[in-house]
């Protein structure tokens, strides 16, 4: 029996990873001496990687990232002009205007009231919270958690934190990596809406399982919970 | 009756804004050729205070406005190489060893299991989450919330959180600003421990207050517990 659904939040609710691939090719063009787009992804991929666990997700790290990969590739010819353009292109992430994407608004709003709703997102708290108020879909979830990753961990923490258990659970999301298999393991079950773009660092070999749905749509899992999922 | 106390960590539990003064000096011997560290430093101010809604707080926020402003007193004329150093030079506060500061351990071990205890930290999730996983303390906390602000707003939540009313809920920390006014105003008590070196940005006017107690060392608030807050 589901009591609580959760929801993640980039890419799911909003558009998030194209405006990152956006990004990239600005970027990518500032460095257009210094390689193409495909060798310039990859330089950045790998201090992106290297940069993870002390810098986390989120624009600020990636802008940090853009910035060391760009005196990197450049030999360390990179000039001012250069580097405040790589921060300016950066930083228009952060003006992410979190336009919910179709059928998110009216399928929310549905499941309103029917179950405890949870936006469970992992990122930078403050751009996090930020894209949550643009969004104006706050109003929808009775409580909004933003924590460093989404491990195993971190769904143990929600369902104790919301005193239910694992199977009473349910997560919404585009990642397989960080949305579905680790509630999956826990005993919860998923609902898997794959987005048009995956960054790298999302993807892993996915499965079946009996507790997964996927879904082509997002006001899809109005059916899906109302026939599979009771 | 106190039935919970929360702690500030930053300058609190470990020693934080140094190594920011520290960074700083290092940025501004990097752009001697623009300024002394004085005017730096106000320019840097002036930068940061801007970038405050859209960057927050953290190290990552900080390297971001230091190159800003280096770009900007430089007159566009940043090397590839002092921008390299001022990554170098901020990421270094990333490696807070955030040890206790004296008093601190042995405080909070006589204090746990007497109250319920918090650790209540603004700033970047991830920056704080590891300081607070190094410092070695986390296990004198039941909760460690790490919020974007600290105004009287996130005190309500956290009373609301732990299902006690501001009267029962005393706040240790080193900011007047973020760590005593705003649980006064909601009706809460403090201890004010302050910092041999305050952030501008936390300053404000400090005032007297029935509720409100000052110490000059951590471990005092033993004392004050005992015989003043019962």
């Amino acid at each position: 029996m589901i009591r609580v659904l959760a929801f993640d939040a980039d890419d799911t609710l909003w558009e998030n990873e194209p405006l990152f691939r956006e990004a990239e090719a600005a970027w990518a063009g500032v460095l257009r001496d210094y390689g193409t787009l495909e060798s310039l992804s990859a330089a950045l991929y790998a201090v992106e990687s290297s940069n993870m666990a002390e810098l986390g997700y989120g624009t600020k790290a990636f802008i940090i990232s853009l910035l060391e990969t760009a005196i990197q590739v450049s030999g360390g010819n990179l000039t001012a002009a250069q580097t405040s353009e790589i921060i300016r292109i950066g930083r228009r992430i952060l003006q992410n205007p979190a336009v919910p994407l179709p059928g998110v608004e009216e399928t929310l709003s549905s499941l309103h009231g029917r179950f405890r709703m949870v936006l469970l997102t992992k990122g930078d708290a403050l751009e996090q919270r930020h894209k949550v108020e643009r969004s104006g879909l706050a109003r929808y979830f009775d409580l909004v958690d933003i924590v460093p990753q989404k491990t195993v961990r971190e769904y143990f923490e929600l369902c104790r934190r919301l005193d239910i258990g694992p199977d009473e659970l349910l997560m919404v999301g585009n990642s397989f990596k960080s949305d579905i298999a680790p509630v999956l393991e826990l005993g919860g079950a998923g609902i898997y809406i794959p987005f048009r773009v995956t960054w790298e660092h999302e993807k892993i070999e996915e499965y079946e399982h009996p507790r997964l749905r996927k879904a082509a749509e997002f006001k899809d899992i109005i059916d899906i919970l109302a026939d599979e999922l009771p």
